[in-house]
């Protein structure tokens, strides 16, 4: 149980409210007032108070590869080389303290729950674990020692390509087919306060039609997200032309995925019929934006999709960088490059992405505003930096959005209690975790 | 004189050299010693050491608008009325307070010098002051007293657009002539050690092809460097074509101003022919990517400008963000984008543009490299962030390029001394200065 006195806070509309009191008990929130001031019991959180933020897309691993993937020139897949090298290293336990430390980092900056889109299921070779969920059990583990929320998107991953096998490091991501996938994510079981469990396609690249069916029928039973990789490189569009005379958003669309409950990651290369059907299936759209300038994928169509219907989710996905301040702000901005002219997506739509849009896509309804009878979660974002300083009460969302950084979270909440204090992890030494886990897992310096 | 060891430095070539201690006499590097250990008698700087970053593109006052242009939607030209209503309002003092906030934020992000492309040389309505470069002489004491370097950039500014009397802001801007303005700038005069004075032109909109040579001529004469704003936007080329019949580059050329000595800021929008001019010429272009993906100008050919001989430097220009490391790898994450390959630029030549190149186009031939007989000014970035931790010695560069962030920079030094130590400015209290100055010209929150 727990008083917050928020300097600013942002309860939904086009502009933050000043002294906004959040009285929390039980993890929930049971009361906001505003205008009033703050009491000597209430915790002071100064700046600007957001809900916690939603990382719609995550590949935790990814994270030990920041810096060392820019060396010389490279493509997209040379890229992937270098990824698969360093999957082809992790086991549970590794696993474990790599996430926890990447977690940890997102808990730095204001991220309250993880949409790990996982599929480094087995053991090399492809031999099931004795406990075949191992490897979920530890991203699951990693984020409840950090204390952020996770939406563990178990991914079914079959063929190296349109009709291939897979290939050596591909052999721990194969279940063999839809229906042994379905089975064992089946016997996977979390807490379901602040762990769940959501499906996902790799890409139509690597899951055929017909277990594509059966991971959509298993979502759809289960009442869970569905979340699949779409059109990030043109070369996958034209694959999935020939093989199968449609673009993937039609072929998933046809194998029941599109619905309320599907998050298309990345639709970089979408058609306009691709755009119109995400819009009318009320469909979200999770853009990585730093991750897609980083693999050179382009820029999405992210003003076209919204005025469809589309709602926007953010991921940090490579984490190239993980600040989703940047992932926000590069959704306006790259449209901007795309199109020479600026104001397609405000800073309430944007913020929308980062917080409401992005718990709902990872099923967390009841997250991502700042309402009575929603969880605690929420974040304090300093005004007082050298990024923000100057930001005005009437423009501290757009301060937030289009100046602020992961470096100016200093406050984080989730399910009521404190995780974050003053910018440090109450529990974890972040960045000596990340020096100390990234030389386990991929090499010493 | 001063001893510094470094954990790891940036000698110039395409990796780190770790253990590298650097001496400095009278504000000038007397040694450079690489693998040796630290002494005790040496300052220890952790991460990486690199030469001190150069701001190629400045205009100080636009910090006060950061976020607050951001409200709703707009263009340049509505972004633009902020701006003049900004620059209607400051006069030397404020001015000189604003800007020593301004470069604080910039010492802090390891910038040690600063091309500022100043204009607002007069009183409202154009009125002389009684000290004719007042407003030059307050730029020039705000980069002082946070001890940074500085290159006045004093910009003639005599027409509203082409052919146009300047309106009633701009007023402020225009000594009138050509004539004049040569005469105004010839009477300031700066010590040469941390202060020059160059030339600009504020663009082919501002300035007639008659003062155009005369400025150029000017620069030529005081062997000065010289800088204009080129094809920031397309209507610039188009109206320029409608004018005279060639793009802006072309009647830049025409009145001699393209050589070694000038800097082509922007370049968004060149033609094969400019591009190919400004390589052979030996020009360089002062990229100011976070500006012109804020601003929605679009993406400058880089990589061809440079196959095509030009050299690349680095702008923070409108302030959107202050951090170098950001502009130096939008570069090439621009250029991905914009051609959906990765590979154009390596971290190398993003940090010779961020450091060499950027100090040459500022008239500044003696600094930006840490060798025996350079200027003794140098920044540390630290590798053990939860943004940088990770960085292998093989891939430094690589890390502070593609993943630092100006909050990782601790230690800065310009002409030996000691300016930022740990994260903060030695003197002055940068966020609260730039709260209390922005309130100021700006308006209180």
């Amino acid at each position: 149980m727990g008083d917050y006195w928020c300097e600013l806070a942002w309860l939904g509309g086009a502009s933050a409210i000043s002294a906004v009191l959040i009285r929390e008990a039980g993890g929930l929130i049971t009361d906001v007032q505003r205008g009033v001031p703050c009491s000597p019991d209430a915790t002071r959180l100064s700046g600007l108070t957001l809900p916690g933020l939603a990382n719609g897309h995550s590949h935790a691993f990814h994270r030990a590869l920041r810096g060392r993937t820019q060396v010389g020139t490279g493509s997209f897949w040379t890229w992937r080389e270098q990824m698969y090298a360093l999957a082809a290293t992790l086991q549970p336990d590794t696993y474990f303290e790599l996430a926890r430390a990447v977690y940890g980092e997102m808990a730095l900056a204001g991220i309250t729950v993880v949409g790990e889109f996982h599929y480094l299921h087995h053991d090399v070779n492809g031999t099931p674990y004795a406990h075949p969920n191992a490897m979920s059990e530890a991203l699951v583990a990693a984020a409840r020692e950090v204390g952020i929320r996770i939406t563990l998107l178990d991914t079914c991953y079959l063929h190296g390509g349109f009709g291939q096998p897979p290939n050596e490091v591909q052999q721990r991501f194969s279940d063999g087919d839809g229906e042994a996938w379905a089975s064992r994510v089946s016997s996977f079981h979390v807490d379901g306060r602040t762990a769940r469990v959501g499906a996902a396609l790799h890409s139509v690249r690597a899951v055929d039609p017909r277990s594509t069916g059966i991971v959509a029928e298993w979502a759809a039973q289960h009442d869970v997200p569905l979340h699949a990789h779409v059109s990030e490189q043109s070369a996958e569009n034209q694959q999935c032309i020939d093989m199968y005379g449609m673009t993937p958003t039609l072929l998933l669309h046809e194998h029941g995925v599109l619905s309320e409950r599907f998050t298309s990651v990345h639709a970089t290369h979408l058609s306009g019929v691709d755009i119109g059907l995400y819009g009318a299936n009320g469909c979200t759209i999770c853009m990585c934006p730093t991750t897609e300038r980083d693999l050179a994928d382009g820029i999405g169509p992210a003003r076209s999709l919204r005025q469809a219907g589309a709602e926007l989710s953010l991921g940090t996905d490579s984490h190239a960088v993980i600040d989703l301040f940047e992932e926000a702000r590069a959704v306006e901005l790259n449209e901007r490059l795309a199109t020479n002219t600026r104001g397609h997506h405000d800073a309430t739509s944007l913020l929308q992405a980062a917080t409401v849009n992005g718990h709902r896509s990872l099923g967390w309804g009841q997250a991502g505003t700042l309402e009575v009878g929603k969880v605690a979660d929420f974040v304090s974002v300093r005004l007082d930096t050298v990024r923000t300083a100057g930001a005005s009460e009437g423009t501290a969302l757009e301060s937030a959005v289009f100046a602020a950084s992961a470096a100016d979270v200093h406050h984080l909440v989730v399910d009521g209690k404190v995780i974050v204090r003053d910018g440090a992890h109450r529990s974890i030494d972040v960045a000596s975790e990340l020096t100390r886990t990234i030389a386990l897992v991929a090499g010493r310096p």
